[in-house]
């Protein structure tokens, strides 16, 4: 059976329609016919193979959205259910963290997009247990963006159990940002944003955000010391490292869920005082995934999308790569 | 009142005689008869003003031990008990942080040597709140160390609640390392300790590693690889962050509790895959120093001291200074 999708042949190469014959269905996978696919930077990232693991024709998209065609005999899933698919797309399920509901960090994780084909396509076949039933007051539209820039933001917050009375900052009003600031006001907690980009402010605001930090700001930085307990980095770019971690409070965490460039470099003494804590985030599991989703069900946290059709997947993998998305965008047919 | 101290008069000064006339005996206050006194790598660098926060004439010493000769009406001490002194010597007592017995992370936290004259004494006053008594089976010449290396480590035991199943690694096996060997040993947990030293693999192994690495052959860390879930740095050195965080297993944590001079610098993806963490500790409040002298108590960890007499406390800090201590240097009278 033929798959129609859009690829990168080369690093960095533009998409072009691309069809591949799809693997047999096994007893655990499913088929879905996708209607929707947000674009994440990650994608760039993978097309442009900035992280070295890419491997081409390069489909990207693991923000995918449709409805369940087939599936295999063990596979969980009801034929015609609103269904969707994150960074992962298989592991191996019998580790100890598989068997923790932590199949994020298992050592064989397999990505949706490196180990196979992505969504920007007609039709993808996948492992059952990372297929997972979307809420239905949320539209398949707002949906995609969830499943991988949404999840990102708020597994961390599952983690490092924040709860209303964390003060929690964000830092960067982007496709990350405006779903952790929703993410935020939605638990209660009182929150800051942190942009290098002053007229973010209002919309900021909008989102979510109590206070507006503009982090390029020696002065403001300074009056945001010991201000948040929690900061989500949500920026892929290069920050005063030290500045921001001297926004956090006593045993704050700073989480890093952009990628930013350069090494993050801070002094010993900077993590001493106040028993300061950096961590990373690798997006999540299913399990995390179901609640992210769950909780914007019930908290109306959406994404603010664009709709391209996948036709225009280049032109719209253009503007994720030119940071001009406000804030995600989404293919749709 | 006149007590009669050890202190560096300048920057890099040796230690010499130093009286001076002790404050008035406050109500909350304790007078100590110093019999013993630890020598930790920090008075090193407070004597060397390393931190840009020392003041001179400067009288170092915070693992402090002796007797009371004297107390305040509403100090909680007895008369003639045997305690202790470490990093703290006063805090706010009104925070947040104080009142969750969290003092060590106080923003108004008074440092023993910093805000006072410290141990190398014949006596001190000092705020009865950050005075401990000493469990009957610890000597006095053990119990030094306890109060500020000693906390040190175990401290992030009690916060990172580390127990038997964690696989703990050790990086450094100094002055602080070769307490937390004892301690993840008495603690159940499989113990690695990393050193750059060869040589201290069977002292390692005696204070209680069941694994040595050599942590500047690159061969050895590839083989450590994913090899622990709580990594305690415990080296004042520069080491190769990158191939330490890599020792860590999915949502490891790295605790760094020594002073190593140059930067942390670790890019953005090596926290992202498997969730891994950096902190740092702040010593630990006096309740973590109760704790770590318990556990010590009942468990037989104690330093390997050498003991000087105070007269020769410039000899026994140039020892520290020189990393000759094997493993902790005491002062005694």
């Amino acid at each position: 059976m033929s798959f129609n999708a859009y690829a990168a042949r080369e690093r960095g190469g533009a998409l072009e329609p691309f069809d591949y014959d799809a693997d047999p269905l096994g007893a655990d996978d499913v088929e879905i016919e996708i209607t929707h696919c947000g674009i994440c930077h990650s994608d760039v990232h993978l097309v442009d193979d900035d992280w070295g693991i890419s491997r081409y024709p390069l489909v990207p998209g693991h923000e995918i959205v449709g409805v369940v065609k087939a599936k295999g005999d063990d596979a969980e899933v009801e034929i015609g259910a609103r269904v969707g698919v994150g960074w992962q797309r298989g592991s191996c399920g019998e580790c100890e963290w598989c068997e923790r509901d932590e199949e994020n960090v298992c050592p064989d994780m397999r990505a949706t997009c490196v180990d196979g084909y992505g969504g920007f396509a007609d039709r993808i076949r996948i492992d059952g247990r990372f297929v997972l039933p979307i809420p239905e007051r949320i539209s398949s539209e707002a949906a995609g963006p969830l499943f991988c820039g949404g999840v990102t933001v708020f597994a961390p917050a599952l983690r490092w159990m924040i709860d209303a009375k964390t003060k929690v900052g964000v830092v960067g009003v982007g496709g990350l940002g405006h779903l952790a600031l929703q993410f935020s006001r939605a638990m209660g907690c009182e929150t800051t944003a942190f942009s290098s980009t002053p007229a973010k402010e209002e919309e900021a605001r909008g989102f979510g955000a109590d206070r507006f930090v503009v982090s390029t700001d020696a002065g403001e930085m300074k009056s945001a010391r010991n201000l948040v307990d929690f900061l989500l980095v949500t920026a892929s770019a290069d920050i005063d490292w030290r500045a921001h971690l001297a926004a956090l409070r006593p045993n704050g965490v700073m989480c890093v869920v952009g990628a930013p460039p350069s090494p993050i470099c801070l002094p010993a003494g900077a993590y001493h005082v106040g028993q300061k804590t950096v961590t990373g985030s690798a997006i999540g599991s299913p399990r995390a995934i179901r609640e992210t989703l769950q909780f914007a069900a019930d908290h109306g946290v959406r994404p603010q999308t664009e709709l391209y059709p996948f036709e225009e997947a280049d032109r719209a993998l253009a503007r994720t790569r030119a940071n001009e998305a406000r804030y995600r965008v989404v293919l749709g047919r």
